[in-house]
């Protein structure tokens, strides 16, 4: 192989104190032990050929399939406060501590407690205008999913006609004596135009998240949402969604885009529709969880912090395998990589497997609480939490000039598929670092598939590619070696 | 959305007569028709506003998932000379007739016929050395595949001790003292280390394309050869291989990695391994095919071609679903999508489904033979035939000069997730019309996923995205209508 010489210097511009300042000159400066390893400006080449050393150990022998294995298998799911999450605690912090972290702690944290409870059933009756009594034929059953935080249904269910409506703004627009009484539909296709699926995704949300509320103002019984994904398949997709105060709390259920289609083909045709849905789950008081963190202490700058972290819980179907057991092990197994091709970071960094990110974001205001109360001083905040596919980007939370001055990163990248440093949403779990750090980022590959198993049974072992996952481990690992050079 | 506007003007400097001449200024030049539609100067704010319309017109309502359930689901494999590849040209004429094109014609082609006849036998039995007897346990059966070309066994099959070499450079040195008489297993593995596969592959395909012969000028009985891929499982990959003229043909065939892994180990255990092999192929004599070709017929420059193709015929398993039902639906919807979106060409554009790429490349040769009697101006060849998955780059076949010429694309495909256009293969179909053509280019999509279906039973419908396919279909229209431009 050919190792481009990689020049000029990285200058990120990330250490205001430090900005440009020869890494030799630095270290010499700060005294720190001539014993430990750190590149130079004599070994300024090298940096490609670490990077070349990152990418190889992890496609020939990296621990991203095997991590990810024990996670979906041994674990499975496991929604905050539930024993999946227990278990999987128990296991990333064994993993952890079996890979050479300086330190490998738990940070304990109050977290919600919701259950799905017994199956939910969802019943749909179509009869024709003036047909009268409903025959067996005119019943199917729908695949349905209670969205996270809902409450139960009677535990006879409710039985009422559906409303369909093709956006929140047009359930908003109706005379409330429609509503009133019925179950709300809310038929709103993901817009498939967007090439990066997440932006239909962020255009579509709200109505799950708002759904239950809007259609209670209007005096609905309950709430059925349309799954979010862009597959026509027959798989429900739940989610995280949310009450308010002052208005009635009514159940709220995804269903599979297959069954959307079909109830929506039913009101074309005159139909009347009605749904018998029963929901079973149930609210309970806050329990005690953990955020996992190890911490590989840095040589040069042992109080200065890169953290990379993905988020430990998931919904409780499916394994949790895209969301987001491909982030943990992507944070695990690129601080492993760098351990294990030698590097000794000059600044310390950090693996931290969130806890609660899908329904409450206690783990990563925990860790910002902590942080602050610590007086830490974080230099960037990264988070993998968009699947476990192949890289081609990092989004930057910063201003213009910081995210121009990360650039010159993009030249090593190239090569394995990063084309792309650009403004946009870092994560859901370091935005909680807002205020204590200039420097958020998020971990960005390809989209496409994402939303075929999001929240929902599909999102397995299986539906993730060995080697895309691999290469994510080592675009992160090379991302925190190149933000470690400053 | 916002369009942002594409300037300078495109002068990609194709075709040297027009180069650097105003769209509007040659129109009139030519005195081409004024109702036909073609973007002059005002109009190119207009272009990235199409290229958006090809995009969205493919990933809401386009055809490329029928037309590849179709081919899929409806014919299935087909193998050169079979009764699928049959069924397949007159499944693809048929869509091609549908779709608008100025004319589609069948172009005749001989074509070589081999079959694999009744499925293939592979025992294998391990024995410790001094153990005696083989008891029934230590007999696997192994998952294979006989190679395309290959010849079959005696009826009995043929039975002898496996010598395993991990490349054809160890065969080569060893003395034809311990070949002779022999199997050997050529277990070479393909090497993880490439970030594209496509690389990987090329480094390891000539084990599979060369082991018979080099086999057998060591005097061996037949030859195994690990499947090319880099996933670890139980499907063998079939593919082509070759003889010589002077050296004797031996059966060859491809073992699954689990099994090319567990007789490895055995090996390594020192035990001795016997195969027992039995394939019952055979090759025929020439037979009728055709290529599939459509036509858009330029407004300005009828008799200039932009040709865009696929192959038509696959491997006898699976369903040639990536390989290349995918390259045969890009290249048919990228015309249908021109066409929809109210296009009308200025060059001819040329749909082109080669036939027999995987076993003789005739179809390609016939193609360009004919182009070379008609004396046919082609501006660019373009092929796909690296899957249906997220493009990525365009690779090109001509100078360094020629490639930077063609850089001012990369601003309108950017957004599409088009991040290079660079020098490189173009793929096989096209290369044939090398002496006759500038400008050879290859679709290049994400490639890790695309050696775990390759010639294999896995290579059905099922394991293409729609959105991904949907993408590389409007990727490859966008070139097209950016080509024409010049």
């Amino acid at each position: 192989m050919v190792y481009r010489v990689f020049l000029p210097a990285i200058t990120l511009g990330l250490a205001v104190g430090y900005f440009g300042c020869p890494i030799a000159a630095r270290a010499q400066a700060t005294g720190a032990s001539t014993t430990t390893k750190h590149f130079d400006r004599k070994e300024l080449p090298q940096y490609d050929a670490f990077i070349r050393t990152l990418f190889d150990s992890s496609l020939l022998s990296g621990q991203s399939w095997p991590l990810l294995t024990a996670l979906c298998k041994e674990v499975g799911h496991r929604l905050t406060g539930s024993e999946g999450a227990a278990k999987a605690v128990l296991l990333t912090r064994k993993q952890m501590l079996g890979m050479g972290y300086d330190s490998v702690w738990l940070q304990p944290v109050q977290v919600p407690v919701w259950k799905r409870g017994a199956p939910e059933q969802a019943k749909l009756m179509v009869t024709s205008p003036g047909m009268g009594r409903i025959k067996k034929e005119d019943q199917i059953d729908l695949a349905v999913l209670a969205l996270g935080g809902s409450v139960a249904t009677p535990m006879e269910g409710i039985r009422a006609e559906v409303i369909e409506v093709s956006s929140l703004e047009e359930l908003k627009n109706l005379p409330n004596a429609q509503v009133k009484g019925k179950i709300v539909f809310i038929n709103q296709k993901m817009d498939a135009r967007y090439i990066n699926t997440f932006e239909s995704y962020s255009h579509c949300a709200s109505i799950r998240v708002q759904g239950a509320v809007e259609a209670a103002q209007k005096g609905a019984l309950a709430v059925l949402v349309r799954s979010l994904t862009l597959s026509i398949d027959s798989f429900p997709h739940t989610g995280m969604m949310v009450y308010r105060d002052s208005i009635p709390r009514i159940p709220a259920a995804a269903v599979s885009t297959i069954h959307a289609d079909y109830m929506h083909v039913q009101r074309l045709l005159g139909k009347k529709i009605e749904v018998h849905l029963q929901l079973n789950c149930s609210n309970h008081p806050d329990t005690l969880s953990y955020n996992v963190v190890g911490q590989i202490t840095g040589s040069l700058y042992p109080d200065r912090y890169l953290t990379l972290g993905g988020h430990l819980d998931s919904w409780d179907v499916g394994e949790g395998a895209h969301d987001d057991g491909a982030g943990c092990v992507h944070s695990m197994e690129a601080a492993r990589l760098l351990m294990v091709c030698g590097y000794k970071p000059r600044h310390s960094i950090r693996t931290i497997l969130y806890m609660n990110e899908e329904n409450g974001m206690r783990g990563a205001r925990e860790y910002a609480r902590l942080a602050r109360v610590n007086q830490e001083s974080h230099l960037a905040s990264i988070e993998s939490d968009r699947g476990g596919f192949s890289p081609r980007e990092f989004h930057v939370e910063a201003d213009s000039q910081r995210i121009e001055l990360l650039q010159p990163m993009l030249g090593p990248l190239m090569d394995y598929g990063i084309h792309r440093i650009r403004k946009g949403g870092s994560g859901a779990d370091v935005a909680q670092m807002r205020d204590q750090c200039a420097l958020l980022m998020g971990f960005v590959p390809e989209s496409q598939r994402y939303f075929d198993y999001h929240h929902a049974h599909t999102d397995v072992l299986e539906s993730v590619n060995r080697r895309e996952l691999e290469l994510g481990s080592a675009a992160l690992a090379t991302l925190l070696f190149l933000l470690d050079q400053e």
